[in-house]
């Protein structure tokens, strides 16, 4: 195996120049950034194999992708502007040079189209593949960071694009391919709507845009949706000190979600403890919704799914009035609490 | 296994409160600092079990303090007053809820000592036990930060305190214990002198107030010694576009290398190569050094030990004037280039 200097330059060579703001960049022992006008939201998030994704089912470009989003969702969730991220990665044995440039690749290709400068790093041998990202933010001029912590009763609770999708893309990736004989899971799906499921887990897309505008437009608290909704949405109620009610019927399904967990009630599960959709969910006074609805870019949808009201905890209302259990992604325990 | 909410709540309550710089701290989405008037300098740090340490000879509270000591050295390094830091922590199945406080404790143990406060992390399920620490320093009153780039022929290399001891304390940790039959590695060494070793492993110290009062006196570059000095004076010499001369009679041993490593030529090869002394090691103007050395504090010497010239790279010259061979340890190889 070459040597760690060798390889780290490699890779420091495979990412978009720092922005203006680095005054020192990757090579010395910290790297240096200008002073702020604004306060700072600071994140960091690890995906490791076997936990977060798989091999060689998600292509190491793909886990490069993955890691650098799943850490900017956090800063979309707080309304922040990207700055500069910094990735820990530990390496095993099997991987060579050729697999680590893949995934520097990934990593290079979320930075440069969102704007973050990856500054930083360490790279060390691990006994599975692991990236850790801290991703530094900062607070738009003036408008302020939105926490998990400001939702009120009488607020709506929305979400942004579709959920389910992500944990319906992970069925497609990791069960075994169809044959003549034995259909595989969602078979039956469009070319279309199968490439923009898997993208869910191979591309995913970190609404930093939409971060930043609903919290222009008066979000009162925001998450983003990691843990699957009903978690998220407990955690938001907690942070609060409020309840959320969830209506289940009003979920926005991604498309295909259904066909790959065997119908509408699978996909809601799905949605409620699947994870990883990096959606946003948050609280907005009822007043600001359409307004919010406007500010959003076309791609990513606004869809009022409950309310907040006195109390605590979260509710999951079914059609006929049945309480779901919200469930949601553990990532000590490996899997959904409610998805079984 | 208990629910990684339950347990970040367990962990987040053996730290101490954050500063008062933090406005938002573990619990949202990212942690939130007030704007800062000086530059920031920002260093991730990884270290895995099986790498960097090995269970159960490191007892998890040392795990936790080394963690957070490996990734602010770098910040003393660079002359930083430190801020905040963030926790990834990757668990394995074979730690409980008990462990895991023990290794909080050892992270709070240093975050109070050092004044960082830890503001965010993640947990996750992992192979192996692994910590990557993100720090974020501050610049000291229009002090700046010094880089490893900044030597100019002419200048003097020093380091602070003893180097070896690390290398040597690792010997110790990971040697069959002693028996009447086969004495151990360093079994001759007094007890006092075998405590302060292994505190090279189980209780590295930052050289933070070092690295500051060395910045105020002129130090013209500085890199902490986390390689081994022929490593890291390398690294140097590369940033620097220099070659950096030492002589290795001139090497402060830590006491009780010699004894492990076999003579005094295996307590410079420890030195050299073995890496993790978390001291720092630095050029200066020949006329700063006297006051450099008298501005630090008593437990840290500085030690001259050779001088920067033209040229490129870095040559060790024994007593005899032979060329020795740098090394260091590299964290892809898992060991000392030079050491074997």
């Amino acid at each position: 195996m070459e040597s760690e200097f060798d390889l780290i330059a490699a890779l420091v060579e495979r990412l978009p120049p720092p922005g203006g703001q680095v005054r020192v960049g990757s090579g010395d022992d910290a790297a240096v950034t200008e002073p702020r006008a604004g306060a700072s939201a600071t994140t960091v998030d690890a995906i490791v194999e076997g936990v977060h994704f798989t091999l060689p089912e998600f292509p190491l470009r793909a886990v490069g992708r993955k890691a650098l989003a799943a850490s900017l969702s956090d800063l979309a969730a707080m309304g922040a502007e990207p700055g500069e991220a910094y990735v820990a990665l530990g390496v095993p044995d099997g991987l060579g040079h050729t697999d680590l440039i893949e995934l520097a690749d990934g990593l290079a290709e979320v930075a440069e189209r969102e704007g973050v400068s990856v500054v930083g790093g360490d790279v060390t041998r691990a006994p599975a593949l692991s990236l850790a990202v801290t991703c530094i933010g900062h607070e738009p001029d003036g408008a302020g960071f939105v926490t998990r912590s400001g939702a009120r009763p009488g607020d709506v609770v929305a979400v942004t694009g579709e959920l389910g999708g992500a944990a319906a893309a992970l069925k497609l990736l990791t069960n075994p391919a169809s044959s003549a004989s034995r259909p595989g899971v969602g078979a039956e799906l469009d070319a279309d709507v199968r490439e923009r499921l898997l993208a869910r887990q191979l591309d995913p897309r970190p609404r930093l845009e939409a971060g930043r505008a609903l919290a222009r437009h008066g979000a009162t608290a925001m998450i983003d949706v990691s843990d699957g909704v009903g978690a998220d949405a407990g955690h938001l109620a907690r942070a609060s000190g409020v309840r959320v009610e969830i209506e289940a019927g009003r979920l926005p399904l991604a498309a295909g979600a259904a066909e790959v967990a065997g119908g509408e009630d699978g996909a809601v599960a799905l949605a409620l403890s699947g994870g990883e959709d990096f959606e946003l969910l948050l609280a907005l006074p009822a007043d600001r919704l359409e307004e919010s609805r406007a500010g959003l870019d076309a791609p990513y949808g606004l869809t009022e799914i409950g309310r907040i009201t006195e109390g605590e905890g979260i509710v999951v209302l079914a059609r006929d009035g049945r309480e779901l259990e919200p469930g949601g992604f553990d990532h000590m325990r490996g899997s959904g609490a409610g998805s079984s």
